[in-house]
Order: structure tokens, then C-alpha cells, then sequence
């Protein structure tokens, strides 16, 4: 018999069926990735290749002569561009529309087209963390700009069609009505009982413990109770912060290391799968509320959104989360890599 | 520049980055589809295949010896099942959890492995609609059903392991969270207008005609103004009707051609296209109010859901529904087949 559970963020159902899906040990029967290239002179984001993306808005380091390690771009091809006021029109009694004002970076992570974030050292993850930071409190000072999304979209399955490392930047000049959403649960939860619903849902994952994958001082990893997908992951501080802009510098290189084993027990125990992150932060105007805490959403993309899923926005998944933090534990390395 | 246009039924909104697609005759290039065989030894939808999926509960023709052309048969790793009551637990204080009662059934459209619906003739459309209806109407009755769906996947990327014509219905013990933001909407409108959203939607479109494909006495068949998706198409009814279940005999014979047209036109111009199509109804609770309007919703399969899509809720698209629209009217066939 499945199950159906309710996300505590959303009130969404989701639906857990695990007679139709996979044990979490036979996703490790997967093909070992195939090798990757160093250098590839077709990438648009491989040293030698800036002519590609001229807009480029960030370099580090950025001295003459010096090579780049990091690099932040405009989208080639951006759904959203800085040029403009998104000024609401109306073509017709029923419908609405605006300009597509707003922002959409590339951040290339590194020079290397074969350097994965979870096969980085801990420094170099937390370098990458720290441009992210640095563009999403850039576009924050854009007043235009109501919500800012940091996404990653990793192999063919999670829709990229370019394998060299990278993360993108969307800044909308709408907040998502999903966002919405989550803001009304948690302001319900806030006005019913005075705290975050995010820091108790929290606590109360550090307390059942069974879907725990790890913890350090600042932040706790788990699959959630109401998983959307097999393996999603959430990395969340175990205090109040509700934007990734607030994150301290000392919290960061924690971060950092706490994110590289995530993937990493991602990558080893399931063989490099496509995924999509997600970092999610409270709206611009909403940072220094009490009800949001942000995180950072890992969804592997082990299986395809079907009609029912799009259809009635009840996901259905295979495995309980329970049994994939288990594995998840299992392919855990020991701590920080230098 | 994008356009980032609001859906009037949700309120979400879309992003239409034209730049970033195909032009739509781009899309008559795809390869023709594979030849396919009339039937498939292997698969557990033939003919002298039964035995693979036993529990059937529903055949047309039901007579002794007589070779079906329908059957309706409980999927075979279900999602939810008819046993039980579907009563909430509480695992912990924020954790709700219920268990995965409902329905879960599989019809099986045709004997013939190869026979796509829009290559079938309209009385053959119509004799499946009608087992659809009949479905729909039987599990209506089960008083634990909130809400039904019936949707088809066709092709991998729409999320289908049977390549033999089928499509699948859901009975669920909980509304969609998608569905009441709907409800909410419309009943929105319904205080303000002492309309239905649904119809008023459906009336500006025929007015605006841009987006309308074509349409009959009953029907249109229209690209919405804020498509998710490139040939996003609805067939909806031109009168209120919310659900699927009040269709009449006499406009099924009706809507069974203008599905097939509808599906023909997406086969011919995009070269047999993966895709997902829901019948959205109001919940079964709510199938007598003056806010909603059933209609069918064919998602076409032409790109992958990234980590923006799924961290924000909104969706990019790629093509202008104006245009979509346009290359549509020219794949469309002149009327019925018999």
C-alpha cells in the first residue's frame, strides 16, 4: 500500500508508491560517468572561449594578465534582461503582461570542464559559494528585482545542454506564486504559534533523526518527509536566516564543506546522476521576517514528471525518504577535504 | 525582449523567451516516428496478453468469445488502491500522512499495438471517450474519491514505459493544492463577475481569434495566452459544463473529431511528438457550481523541466501561443473521418 504525505510547507500531497520504483542499491548498478575532457576548445565557457559570452559582469581574480577561476556571465540566450521597467499592461479584460525586466547569469565555476563540485576540495566550493553571494546581494540592490533564484542544472535529464560546471542566477521582477504559497503556510504557522515553521520543521527532522543524512554546527542535511522525488535534499541552517544573502563568512567555508559531501555521496552512491539545486530565499523585501528560512533543494532527476504530476501537481515518488538517507549515511565521507 | 505573461486561472506567471527556442516549422524537421508493429508479442497490452494484467474491471465488447476492443485494467504497480479509508495520521507534530487510498486503472484504447489516436477514425475516438466517461462516472460513485484525473502519457518523455496506446486515470482521496488554487481563483471571479473564469476565458479567446485553432458548435481548441509550454493546446467546451462526467452522448460523437483533428495536426507538424494530455474536471464534490469548466490540456513533451522551473513554479517558454497557434491552423485536417 502507498502512502500519501503532506509537505509541511506547502500542504501539497505527495504521493509515496514504493512497489513501483527501484531499492536505493540499484541505483548504483548505473554506468560509471564517462570520462571528461580537461579542456574542451567547443566550450563557450573553457578558457580561451570568453569571446563566446562577451557580457561578462564578474572575474575572479580580475587582474591583467592573471587567469580566471571563477567567471559570471550574461545568458546567451536570457529569459529576463536589466534593460527596461516591468510595467504591467493589459491586452484584454482577462490578461496580463510585462515586459521580461529582470536578470539571468551564468556563473562558470571553474576553468575546468571536467571539475564537478562534489570532486572539488572544500576551498574551492567555498569560493564558488562566495560569488554566489556576492551576485545575489549585487541584484538584491536592483529595487526592480522581487525574488532571486540560484539553480543549477546538472546532465542532459536535469536540462542542460552544456556539461561544463556552472550554476545560473534568475532575478525576477515578480515573486513566484509558489513562494507566495509557502509564505501563507508559514505566516499561518507564525501567527498560530510565534515561530518559524522552517526552524521546527528543522527540529523536528534533528528529533525523528531517520532522515537525517548528517549535521555540523550550522547546518543539518535530510530528505525530506514529504520527499517530491527519490533522493531530494535539503541543506538547511539549523538557525534563523531566511536569505542565502545573510549567510556569515565563517558560515560559508562550512557550508561549502557540508554541500561538496552532499554531492559527493550523491555522486558515489548513485553514479553521477543529472540533478537540479535549487537555493531558495525568502523574496528581497521579505529577508529579516521571521517565517522563512532558506535552503538549498537538491532534486536528482531519477525519474520523469508525467501527466498526473503536471496535471494535478501531486507528485508521485518510489522510495521513502527513510530508507534513502539510510543509503545516503552509507556513502557519507568522514568530513572536510583540503 | 521576453514577455512574462500571467495565467488568468492560476495567477502564476509564465515567461515567453522567444529567443531562447526553435521556430515553429523547426520543429517539421524531426524524424518521421519508427515504424511500429501492429502487435507486440512482449507487450501487456495485446491480445493474448491478458493473463499479464489480471485485474480487469472493464471489457467493450463484454461477450463471451468475442475479441475486445477497450479494456480497463487496474494498473499494475498502482499508485492508490481501493482498499481502505483514507484517514489522517500524525507521525509527529508537523507530519501528516494518510494511507494511498483510491483508484489507479490503465485503458488500454485499442487491440492494435500501432493504433495512435490520431490516426484512428472518429467513431473509434468517440467509442474510447466513452469508456473514459463511463470510468469516470463509475468511481465517482466510490464516496472516498475527492477528485479524478485522466491523463495520457505518450512517448519516454512524457514519462511512459508502454509504447501501446493507453491511457490512465487517478482517484484521489485529497483535492490537488493545484486544483484549490484554481477554485479559489475562480470563485474570485465568480464574486466579482457573476461569471465563470472558464467561460469568460474561453470567450475572449474566441474574440481575440489569434490564439483559437479552430473551433465547432461545442468546442474550441485554442492556444492558451500564457502557455507553459510550447503547443500547449485546450480543447474546452464553448458552454459551462465543469465536469468531464456531463459530457452528452451527442457531444461526445462531437468532441471525439475535434480531439482527433486536435492531435492529428500536432502528430503531422511535429512529427509524432511525445506528449502528456489531462482532463481536468472540477472535484467530484464540486461538479454542479457555476466557477469551473472541464477541458482537456495537451502538454507537448519539446523540452525538460530545469531547476528554475521546479525551485520557482514559473515556467519558460519558448514560442509565442500566437504563433504555435498559426502553425497549427496549417497541419489541420478539413473535418471528420469516418
Amino acid at each position: 500500500m502507498s502512502v500519501i504525505r503532506q509537505d509541511p510547507t506547502t500542504k501539497e500531497w505527495v504521493i509515496i508508491a514504493t512497489e513501483r520504483g527501484r531499492r536505493p542499491h540499484d541505483h548504483e548498478a548505473r554506468a560509471e560517468p564517462a570520462e571528461r575532457r580537461r579542456h574542451d576548445s567547443g566550450c563557450p565557457f573553457c578558457p580561451g572561449n570568453e569571446a563566446l559570452s562577451p557580457s561578462e559582469v564578474f572575474r575572479y581574480p580580475n587582474e591583467p594578465g592573471a587567469a580566471w577561476t571563477t567567471r559570471v556571465v550574461v545568458n546567451k540566450f536570457p529569459a529576463l534582461r536589466a534593460e527596461g521597467e516591468p510595467r504591467h499592461r493589459e491586452p484584454g479584460p482577462l490578461f496580463r503582461e510585462m515586459d521580461g525586466v529582470g536578470h539571468h547569469e551564468v556563473i562558470i565555476e571553474t576553468p575546468f570542464h571536467d571539475r564537478l563540485l562534489p570532486l572539488m576540495s572544500d576551498p574551492e566550493v567555498e569560493g564558488i559559494l562566495k560569488v554566489y553571494q556576492a551576485r545575489y546581494r549585487a541584484l538584491q540592490q536592483d529595487r526592480r528585482v522581487k525574488y532571486i533564484i540560484l539553480f543549477k542544472n546538472h546532465g542532459q535529464r536535469a536540462g542542460t545542454s552544456l556539461e561544463h560546471p556552472h550554476t545560473q542566477l534568475a532575478a525576477t521582477p515578480v515573486p513566484p506564486l509558489l513562494h507566495r504559497r509557502k509564505t501563507e503556510v508559514a505566516i499561518g504557522h507564525f501567527d498560530d504559534t510565534g515561530r518559524c515553521l522552517y526552524c521546527d520543521l528543522v527540529e523536528e527532522e534533528l528529533k525523528d533523526r531517520v532522515r537525517v543524512i548528517f549535521r555540523t554546527p550550522s547546518f543539518v542535511v535530510f530528505h525530506p518527509f514529504a520527499s517530491r522525488a527519490p533522493f531530494e535534499t535539503w541543506i538547511a541552517p539549523t538557525e534563523h536566516q531566511p536569505s542565502f544573502g545573510q549567510v556569515t563568512p565563517s558560515a560559508m567555508a562550512e557550508l561549502a564543506s557540508v554541500l561538496r559531501r552532499t554531492l559527493a555521496a550523491l555522486h558515489r552512491g548513485l553514479g553521477n546522476p543529472d540533478y537540479n539545486f535549487i537555493v531558495h530565499s525568502a523574496p528581497t523585501e521579505d529577508e529579516n521576517r521571521p517565517y522563512y528560512l532558506w535552503h538549498l533543494q537538491i532534486l536528482p532527476r531519477l525519474s520523469t514528471l508525467a501527466g498526473f504530476e503536471l496535471g494535478s501537481g501531486i507528485f508521485i515518488t518510489t522510495m521513502m525518504p527513510e530508507e534513502s538517507a539510510a543509503f545516503m549515511r552509507e556513502h557519507l565521507d568522514p568530513g572536510p577535504s583540503r
